[in-house]
C-alpha cells in the first residue's frame, strides 16, 4: 500500500519509523483507533490503520502524528521558527490544515487542531460563492484551498492576472486565520507553506490583513504591517513534512532508548 | 492602591505573593513591561505595573498572569478539570476572556490569548446591532459580552424572558466561541464563568450551538448534543480567580525553593 509518508531513522544503534498523515487521526495512545485516520473527506483513507500497518512492517518504535505537526516540528528543529518555542504551521494548499507548538511540543488535547474549519467573516468581494467543504460549505477551507480558488474562478492562483480579487480575498481569508489564531493560540511565529503559499506575492498581501482584523489590540510589533519576521514563509520548503517524520522518528527512538 | 486581586501563600517555610490580572498583560520575564497591564479599554489600568508592586510592597516570590490563566488553574486543580490536561476556562461578564491550559500549563507565547476578539459570524436576528467593542465593534466581545447585551436590549440577561431571542443569539456566538477554540487549540475541556454565564439556563443552549458549527467533522461523543462533561460550569464559581492565584503563588514558592 502506499503511505501518506514514512520515514525512518537509525539512532543509538536503533532503527525506528514515523509515519506523518493529514488528519483528522487519532493520536491519543489509549485510544483503540490509535494511528487511524477519521473522518477525512479524501477518498478512500477514512478508517485507514497508519500506524499499525508500520509497527507490524518493522520491528522498531514508531512515532505518529499529523503531518502538519511534523512540519512544524521540522521548521522548528531546523527551520524558519528555530528561535521561537511557540508556532504555527500551516499548510494552505487542496485542504487548510495547522500545527500548532507550544514550547515546541505538538498540541493534541481533545483530538488536534483543524485550524482550516474555522469560519471567517466572508469577504464583501465573494459574498456568492457558497464555499466548497463537504461538512461546512463556506468554512474557512470551503472558501479560501486550492479546490475553492479553482471552483471560484476556475483557476488555479498562478494563472489569475495580479489584478484580479481573488489575490485580495484569499489574503483577507488567511490574514483572518492568523488573526483567529493570535487570539487563541498566541504563537510566536506563523509559517505559511502549502501549495497556494508557493506563490511567493500573497504572503505581503497577508500581512496588513492580519494586522486589519487584530484592530490594534495586540499591542505586539511583531504583528503588525511590515513584521516579516511574524507571518513568515517555511524555509524547508516541500522538505518539512518528510524531514519533521525524521524528528518524529528520532524522537521515538530516543524514548524507547531510555525505557 | 487596590490591585485586582493579591493572595499571598506559605509553603516550607516561604512566603510568596500572586496577583492575576485582567488582560492583556506583559508576561514576557524577559521584558522590562513585565507584570504590566497593556492596551485594556478597562479605564485607568494601562500601563499599571501590578507585578512590580507587589514585589517591592514583600519580600517574597511573586507569581503572574492573567485572571483567566489563573482561573483555569484552579479549575484543573481543584475543579471541573481535575481529570484532564488541556482546557479553557472563559470568563463571560463585563468582557470575555479566555485561559489556555496545554498540560496543566497556561499558554502565553506572543503574549496570551485574547480568545474575547474573535470574529463570529453574525446570528441572522442580529445584523442592525454594531457591537460596542472599542477597538473591533462588532467581535465576540462587542457582542456578546454583558454591556452588548444590555446595549442591544436595554437589560442584562437574567432581566430577559426566556422566549427573547437574546438568548439564542447569545448561545450562537458561545457556540461559535467553542468550536473556534475546538478548532484551533483542541482541548479536552471547556469551563464556562463569569456574570453572564451565572444564568444557569444558558449553558444547555450553548452545547447544541457548538454541535452546530462543528458540523458534523469532529467525531467526538465529547463535543456532540448532549455532552454535558464537555462545556460545563466551573465548581469553583466566584472564588476560581482567588484560587487561582494561590495555585500561582505556591507555584512560585516551590520554585524559589528549588534555587
Amino acid at each position: 500500500m502506499s503511505l501518506p509518508s514514512a520515514t525512518t531513522a537509525a539512532k543509538s544503534s536503533r532503527t525506528s519509523a514515523s509515519p506523518r498523515s493529514f488528519g483528522p487521526v487519532e493520536l491519543d495512545k489509549t485510544s483503540a483507533q490509535y494511528g487511524f485516520i477519521g473522518k477525512t473527506p479524501k477518498p478512500g483513507w477514512r478508517g485507514t490503520d497508519i500506524a499499525g500497518t508500520l509497527a507490524r512492517e518493522f520491528s522498531c518504535p514508531v512515532g505518529f502524528d499529523t503531518d502538519v505537526n511534523a512540519a512544524a516540528l521540522a521548521e522548528h528543529r531546523w527551520g524558519a521558527a528555530r528561535d521561537v518555542n511557540s508556532l504555527v504551521y500551516l499548510t494552505i494548499g487542496t485542504g487548510i490544515g495547522g500545527g500548532v507548538l507550544v514550547d515546541g511540543v505538538p498540541i493534541h488535547g481533545l483530538m488536534h487542531p483543524e485550524v482550516g474549519h474555522i469560519y471567517p467573516r466572508r469577504h464583501p468581494l465573494d459574498l456568492e460563492f457558497g464555499g466548497v467543504c463537504p461538512f461546512h460549505g463556506d468554512c474557512l477551507e470551503g472558501v479560501a484551498a486550492g479546490p475553492a480558488i479553482i471552483a471560484r474562478t476556475g483557476a488555479s492562483l498562478e494563472r489569475l492576472d495580479e489584478s484580479h480579487p481573488q489575490w485580495e480575498i484569499e489574503a483577507d481569508y488567511l490574514g483572518q486565520l492568523c488573526a483567529q489564531l493570535v487570539m487563541t493560540v498566541s504563537p510566536q511565529r506563523i509559517v505559511m507553506g502549502g501549495g497556494v503559499m508557493s506563490q511567493e506575492r500573497l504572503l505581503p498581501l497577508i500581512r496588513p490583513r492580519l494586522s486589519h482584523w487584530l484592530g490594534g489590540y495586540i499591542d505586539r510589533s511583531e504583528c503588525l504591517d511590515g513584521g516579516d519576521r511574524y507571518v513568515v514563509a517555511p524555509e524547508l520548503g516541500d522538505r518539512a513534512g518528510v524531514l519533521g517524520a525524521l524528528v518524529l522518528a528520532m524522537d521515538a527512538a530516543a524514548s524507547a532508548g531510555k525505557c
